[in-house]
């Protein structure tokens, strides 16, 4: 396949600049999983900075988050004169702590090792959602990690939780994920990547806020897609290319059926019309299909890439991931 | 008392430079006392961004990153085949999601209100230590909540904590505050202040990291006074003036007698002095001193500062705090 050319160089810096968006499931559940799964995203990554890239980097903190709260729920029930619950706002706010600092931590390291002078910086994100979204009213983002179904029941007992069967993997707790709307820190991002970094944000899809008066913003308890977040990203600070990268090498049609077939390169309108089919599972591809789409559509100089993790580089230069245009 | 004027203007933009140091028992043990206290320190910086001034800000964690240890040490209890006991370090990352995100929204809001158009970036900063500091074998920083001597008995058996008795306000466990040596993220930290951005960062004193081989900074089982990495980060941004907010509106001498005595003005040999007669207590008065004194020291160039957080504009201009000069 030939590399692909992308004609607007939309940054000032004059380098393609790429949202890379980060697989929450793939940082692992605990922190000796993060540590090594950050390694893989640091190669990963510094292999885009090699082949010219600017880019920002956004995570997902599914399973994060939903240790985060867990433990925090543990310190209010243990203690709850002196600690009130903490909100799932800044649980997400905590996480993107907990990862930002694991991912900057080996990305610093390994575009050093390189010799690589550009500096990794991980920002704090909040993201608007609008507080009308239908998604308040109905849960639907799996968080924390799997349970059987006798703890799962447990929870929406004693705790009011609402909990999903996931893909057939188990159990798990689901929250309200409405859709971003803006990333508030945009222009911070776009003056760190137009001066040369590498920008951790948006990190488990941005903390969510809603508009509350003229210049309030005030947390909501939601979790949002990373991959549409990153989508809103990418638009927002002029990115050509959307990269999601995840566990499989390509977007695949009749996924797990003896007629499955990988994409190589899915149009607007074919992406459309396999989301109508019900292709892509709820709260796995069908979100990364959906951010490909919202980004590329009507805009024939860009491109979204949903690829592996360990084959970014490659997906770039147009040798494997599913590629999805205009 | 007449207006301070500082000859040297350090940054690009033309702007003195204040580092604003902010501690961690300011900001409350919990998440409202938290939300209440950012607003006013949301006041206070943007009193200085008005006066003219180009801000960082540093903050504490001693309460935070106590609570935060707290609940994750529930958490491992509870499920020890998930989930490994989250390091010191790691809650420092933790904590500085959880505090920046506060300020960092309530100074947006509080600026948008006053029609100042400078962004709020909230930066995760790594801090590197001496692996050989001496801290490292006598643990002295109070983190955590205050204990009855009941409570610190019960810690220091079952989990080994070292608990010490602080000024009279009951017991805290007490973990090992090596110096700060550099801030990783200073030219980053740089870049946003020469753009006009306000940028809270060195949260908790910094993630404390040590270096380990050429280009790897490990995560060190330490919390760094936020008052001496403020002070390093000060000089390493060059700030002309380093401005530590407490709880009192000046230094003492002979604090809590009949004849303690307010002080306007230390130059370093006085503080010094001070210092050796133990006029300071530890972990408290003394660390905001020290990091006064090394930042001024042989620079007659520069001003700290000690002062209320309410009367951080008074105090730059010169009507109250405690000045420290050469």
């Amino acid at each position: 396949m030939p590399r692909m050319i992308t004609s607007d160089r939309s940054d000032k810096n004059n380098k393609h600049r790429i949202v890379v968006a980060l697989g929450g499931n793939a940082l692992g559940e605990n922190l000796p999983e993060q540590m090594a799964a950050v390694k893989i995203t640091a190669k990963a990554v510094a292999d885009l900075i090699e082949e010219g890239y600017s880019v920002a980097i956004a995570h997902g903190n599914g399973p994060q988050v939903g240790m985060i709260q867990e433990a925090f729920g543990l310190l209010t029930r243990e203690d709850p004169e002196r600690y009130v619950q903490v909100p799932l706002s800044v649980c997400v706010a905590l996480s993107q702590g907990y990862i930002g600092y694991d991912i900057q931590n080996a990305l610093r390291e390994e575009l050093l090792n390189r010799g690589i002078e550009e500096g990794v910086v991980s920002v704090l994100t909040q993201v608007e959602v609008n507080p009308e979204d239908p998604a308040f009213k109905t849960p639907e983002k799996p968080i924390g990690h799997f349970m059987t179904r006798e703890e799962a029941d447990k929870l929406v007992r004693e705790r009011n939780y609402v909990v999903h069967e996931d893909s057939g993997r188990g159990f798990r707790r689901v929250v309200a994920s409405p859709k971003p709307e803006t990333v508030v820190e945009k222009e911070i991002i776009k003056t760190l990547l137009d001066t040369e970094h590498v920008v951790i944000c948006c990190g488990g899809g941005g903390i969510p806020v809603i508009r509350a008066g003229v210049n309030h913003l005030k947390g909501a308890a939601a979790v949002i897609d990373k991959d549409l977040a990153s989508g809103c990203l990418a638009e927002e600070v002029g990115a050509d290319t959307l990269m999601i990268l995840t566990a499989v090498d390509r977007v695949s049609i009749n996924f797990g059926k003896p007629d499955e077939k990988k994409l190589d390169l899915m149009t607007v309108s074919e992406s459309e019309t396999y989301m109508d089919e019900g292709q892509f599972a709820p709260g796995s591809m069908l979100p990364k299909v959906q951010a490909a789409v919202n980004f590329v559509k009507g805009h024939p100089e860009r491109t979204a890439l949903i690829a592996k993790l360990q084959d970014a580089v490659e997906a770039v230069r147009g040798n494997t991931g599913t590629r999805i245009i205009a």
